[in-house]
């Protein structure tokens, strides 16, 4: 089935049931107001959320329940939660940000995944405007997977992991290039150089990607186009050195996740590098490997981001998310 | 006025007025059900809660209405929150970690406020057991204040952001020292050296602090026990290089606050260190400066760290933060 939350009822929105071609959805309060709720009540939830996903496949609704579904009208699936770890699950990735400054890359990544704790607070809506105080931070996309947990006790083995995946969305982790350099160094990780994230329209369970979902892993394409022209489209399942069942028991070494964690994959990032990129950043050190310095910039107010995937069928499976860069607003 | 979140009524608790003795308490289902929507709506909450308070401490209420306060039976007064960002504002403590590692302090340190990321999902109440899966993984406290804010628009400068800090806290900010060094030299910050964190029993105003409050700093001592013995009891308006509207301005340079953002100080720390420590790295940092190793080992299991503030008069002011390390236990 697929889920979303439309903008209505205050910060966490109101929960919908979204048809698989995602132009219909209904309303579910008797079963789930918000999908905090839903995702924290899942094995009562779930049966009935997916009832009403087949009434609503099968044309057996009354039409007055029934409205067309815009995804401009929906906040992330997820409006705001309390948990939200980005992993860098393409090592290739992580490499090539190494060897563009002449690094090396530690072997141990290979071995140990490499995660950072993003803020669930100010999540964006999958056609929000990215609001940032000036171009001059290097404002990029990274288009990736992520899944939504249930609860999960600290010390979870990765063979152990699959039963708590309970949703699948798409990604734009928006990041501020010219911020992050400096904040790194200071040792303490991300902070101003990661905003507000976003996230896909509707958020699905593993069933809707049919055989494309397999040991933690998405297997299709992800595509990102930036101004109407892609600037990738690289395959989900090929270089994902950590599937998620292994992030799982990586971010559970010392903690227990609540109900609505969101896990990231990470950029998207193939060895072919005939696939493209799914940011700036990989362009540019492509570009820097290539020729000694980046020729592409990073993205200025008025840029338009899209990030999407299509079942083999050619269908868009979590809808898409599109968004445009804009100066933020100054407070009062 | 004095606030808490008693564990009944799921994740959130249950919000609660607290008399300033910390004896008695009240429910207030008609103002607000959690501290999350009373602060979400605090411009019409705070009046009616204060309302509450004041008449909890004339007696005027009805002796049905109220009971005994008890700390081992509240979450943290945010039981969960979307965004827990802690900073480090005492830079002659990070002076000092760097000393004892025999590296020199970057100079931008003294202007540029450091902070990490924390996950909001999984807090400990203030009486909770802190499970941890090892005693090697080097358990340590870090005794801290902190605010919660209320929307804080991006680009807040620190002159505007006095009027967002809504409540005040201590934090117990757990640490796994053993697993920071490796966590910290793949350079995405704290992840899993950094588990669940615990705040003191009530969150309170800045009225309730009297004239200690002033200018986004506490000035009053913050006292640590470990197993009955004070381990410090630094003062928190001295040596606090970054109060806590620099703090705010910091972390709004690129995002919005959502309501319930909880930000921390950092570990207590005074250049007099007649005053004692806040945390066993910083005991076990001036050892090994002194000595040229550490003697006092981290905490094992069965151990008691406590933390309190109290006013000029003696009173507990947030009351205490008293847990002890236990292992964790195994999932299922």
């Amino acid at each position: 089935m697929k889920l979303a939350s439309v903008k209505t009822g205050g910060r966490d929105g109101k929960l919908v049931v979204v048809s698989r071609d995602l132009t219909k959805a209904i309303t579910v309060p008797d079963i789930a107001p918000t999908m905090q709720i839903a995702i924290e009540n899942w094995q009562t939830a779930a049966p009935q959320l997916n009832a009403v996903y087949e009434r609503l496949e099968s044309g057996n609704l009354q039409g007055a329940e029934q409205f067309h579904f815009d995804p401009v009208d929906v906040h992330s699936p997820l409006p705001r939660t309390y948990h939200w770890v980005d992993g860098s699950a393409y090592v290739n990735h992580v490499e090539l940000v190494r060897k563009a400054r002449g690094a090396e890359m530690p072997e141990s990544f290979w071995h140990d995944p490499l995660v950072y704790q993003g803020a669930g607070d100010d999540l964006l809506g999958p056609r929000d405007d990215i609001p940032v105080p000036s171009e001059d931070f290097g404002i990029d996309m990274e288009s990736e997977t992520a899944v939504i947990t249930d609860y999960v006790p600290m010390s979870t083995k990765a063979k152990d992991a699959a039963q708590h995946i309970k949703l699948l969305m798409l990604v734009n982790d928006v990041s501020l290039r010219n911020l992050i350099p400096a904040e790194l160094a200071k040792g303490f990780g991300f902070y101003q150089g990661k905003p507000a994230t976003a996230f896909s329209p509707v958020a699905v369970t593993q069933d809707e990607l049919g055989g494309a979902w397999n040991e933690g892993t998405v297997n299709l394409p992800l595509v990102t186009h930036l101004n109407g022209k892609v600037l990738g489209q690289p395959e989900c399942g090929v270089d994902m050195t950590f599937n998620f069942l292994q992030l799982i028991e990586h971010v559970t070494k010392s903690r227990n996740l609540g109900a609505g964690t969101i896990i990231g994959s990470g950029t998207i990032s193939n060895y072919d590098r005939s696939r493209g990129s799914s940011c700036l950043a990989e362009v540019r050190m492509l570009e820097t490997i290539e020729h000694g310095k980046p020729k592409t910039s990073f993205m200025k107010y008025g840029d338009v981001v899209r990030i999407e995937m299509f079942d083999k069928e050619g269908n868009s499976i979590f809808g898409a998310i599109e968004q445009k860069v804009v100066p933020a607003p100054q407070p009062e």
